[in-house]
């Protein structure tokens, strides 16, 4: 499907700062960036850097006082519905160093803390049809409700307090995935058809030799999903990490589809 | 029944220092104390301090070098089976004092954080009935595992590892009694039939105007419970608290059972 | 001095729910209350509970919707100077029942990890002179921020963070009094002088056989300080705990002096 | 230097398991590996994987009840005294995606809670200098005390309790680093002078366009330390990662220098 994305940032800095934007879609095979045009006015300087992992990449910026950023992309999604059943999960040796990475514990991911949970809760079951377990699991013990958790908020908290949000959600699904030893990372997202409209947070999990796209949240198809960037947890993926005081304006997020 | 109880204590100090034992039995109604006798080796003070709530009491110490402590007694426990179904919880304002701040988090019990779990899983449970529940919802999702736990570990701590020993069992019980409004404590305490013979720790809940005892962990029939002390968690409860550094040696207690 | 208290809270419930408060002055001999009022309308039940080691008293209230309260007072506050220079510590085995349980570390004061910062810090000093040298050094090393703290916030984080409001600056002094073996507890508070007005918290240790105030803030003089009730922290003396959900609309306290 | 190296691990698995080593020498410009030899007993699988940031290489095994490892090398380390003074910090926007991931918080290392401290310690100083300071400081506020951490200690949990081993020393600099916009990260390694001889945790940071070495437990000389893998903090460089339950039976190092 052929997506429209626009993404508005507005903030005000208390004095001059770095920030590090992560809005821009990646150029990836199964989501093909027609044009997009990322413009960021009150900083003076405005420079690239890849994104983890080599996919996507990121905007350094420079600024004091306010800062309003926009992004804008066309992009044609093409990717079939991910199905996870079936798939089986690599031997440890043989993955390759892009992957083993996303096997250990992490800031928001206590992967080690759950390993007797993980086997309680899904014995028996492995590679896709076990993350599929685990995602459904999430969803039916999960409530979503916004404002629950804040940025100290790990898996583990999340797990005690059945409740939090989109990160939060792929959080705990990707400690739960690494704790049976099974990589996986966290994706920052624009999402099609998730309401209300935001930044979206996913997870890819490594099976039979690549990553897959699970959505723990369930809140969005995953043939919509545009990839941002990737990395360990949500301290990865900020769509904005500011080195310095910020102070929150405005932002919004519009994801439409333009072909149907 | 009639029960014989011996603890000892062997302990290496680095420097003179103050200890707090709590390993005396509590005189009360359903545990008449026969006789006891506490001797210590190794130091120059002795003197006894009343336990929290009144329940029981504590002896100080002071030392250097090598201490060894030895409790013996004898005492009567006469208190038929715990029966928690069908007691009624007890209106918030119709708390004593000496309940009320039983019912708030505390420093190994975050009931605060438990709120939805209770209430998802136990939703339309109530009092007694919800206690056992409780009860016996731990004692199959935790795994009883000696060493799986330190003086850090808290309730999350143990719902999210689903590991513990008895202290972190009755943790987790009073961690989600009190997200339920429900006054509970913790009980040092010495049981008869447990195995391998240790202190244990079980908990009280006020329903109805009283305490009532559960053993999280079901090792031990409630009726050879005998109390040493109670308090908000361990921290209240310790046999022995050093205001230095210790070495332990060597530990034992044995519980026996006089006239079967 | 003659001193004008009045609180206000305003909430709204989102569901029927039981409500503790803790607004009422505590009647004392260095603080004399001559007159109070305490009204809250949106309720149906009212039922006083006396506070924790008897001092002051709490208000259970039942109410749904929206709670409005209402707290006037004249206390007359005849206290001197606090002087903690060359007050001696009592020895361990002296302190009676009612001090032993501020020994130990609770929820917001892990005391035990303090032991080597304290010692390191402040080593060579004892009783009120380590006291008065504890809030010196802590006024010194933390910033008085506003909204740099929440409810999750314990003295080692304040430690590390160097910023926090009053109830962190008291936690941090009885977490570090109570790693030297003072007995330190929390008073939630009402004072004059400080700004902008507020709720307050401060600080009581042991020393030669009572309690003494210290206001780690040094935001408010001693002498003008009036309690409402204590504990072992925040967790205690809570002006308004809510077993259910609350949004707090409006809060206001005023202080003022009648006499000069 | 000529240093000759030798790792010897002994581990029984209680079911089979798969075990990942870091335990090779990197082939780097300051440190040119002659020989090495590396063989594990009781496997049957053994896989070789680049490390981190392509520095180095581990190595999976998989095995089943008692597995012996040994490493051994011969390593020239041709690395002149590591001088930080005067070295000045890249602006951030000019920093390469390399160094861009070592800015974040990780794991271990809350970069995020140390912002306060490192301004009121350090305010004044950058780059090199400053980095100095923060060693220097470090080795003067926190006491190497064998034992007094584990695998759930922080930085911010050094930084309260004033105490660590090596890895702590790491991720204290690491964490106060991150904290002023220094990239660091965590290195793995073999220590000529290290007393007493075991495995090394040090750190990297990013001046001037390129990473420099600095040990913040000032145990053994720069010129002899010899890396084996690098990461955001201790998660990465484990010289042993088991997918399983280990226990350890015995673990030797010995670096010795062959040409003085």
């Amino acid at each position: 499907m052929r997506l429209s994305i626009e993404a508005q940032l507005d903030y005000t800095l208390s004095a001059p700062a770095d920030l590090l934007f992560a809005l821009e879609v990646a150029q990836m095979p199964d989501q093909i960036l027609v044009t997009d045009r990322f413009t960021v006015s009150g900083v003076d300087v405005l420079r690239p850097v890849l994104g983890e992992e080599s996919v996507g990449r990121r905007t350094w910026a420079a600024g004091a006082d306010r800062i309003s950023a926009h992004y804008s992309a066309t992009v044609d999604v093409d990717r079939g519905p991910v199905v996870l059943a079936g798939l089986a999960a690599d031997r440890l040796h043989d993955l390759p160093p892009e992957a083993v990475r996303y096997l250990f514990p992490s800031r928001y991911c206590e992967a080690d803390r759950f390993e007797t949970a993980v086997c309680r809760e899904f014995g028996g079951l492995n590679g896709g049809d076990l993350v599929r377990a685990m995602a459904d699991w999430i969803r039916e013990h999960v409530d979503y409700v916004p404002g629950s958790s804040d940025a100290n908020t790990t898996a583990a908290d999340t797990y005690v307090s059945h409740r939090g949000v989109c990160r939060d959600f792929a959080h705990l699904l990707i400690a739960m995935a690494r704790a049976s030893s099974i990589p996986a990372r966290m994706v920052g997202a624009y999402a099609w058809g998730l309401e209300p409209q935001d930044f979206h947070a996913v997870v890819e999990v490594w099976l039979e030799g690549g990553w897959h796209l699970v959505d723990a949240t369930g809140l969005a198809p995953t043939d919509g999903i545009v990839r941002v960037g990737v990395g360990r947890d949500a301290t990865d993926i900020s769509f904005l990490t500011v080195f310095g005081q910020a102070q929150l304006n405005s932002q919004q997020v519009r994801v439409e589809r333009m072909d149907a």
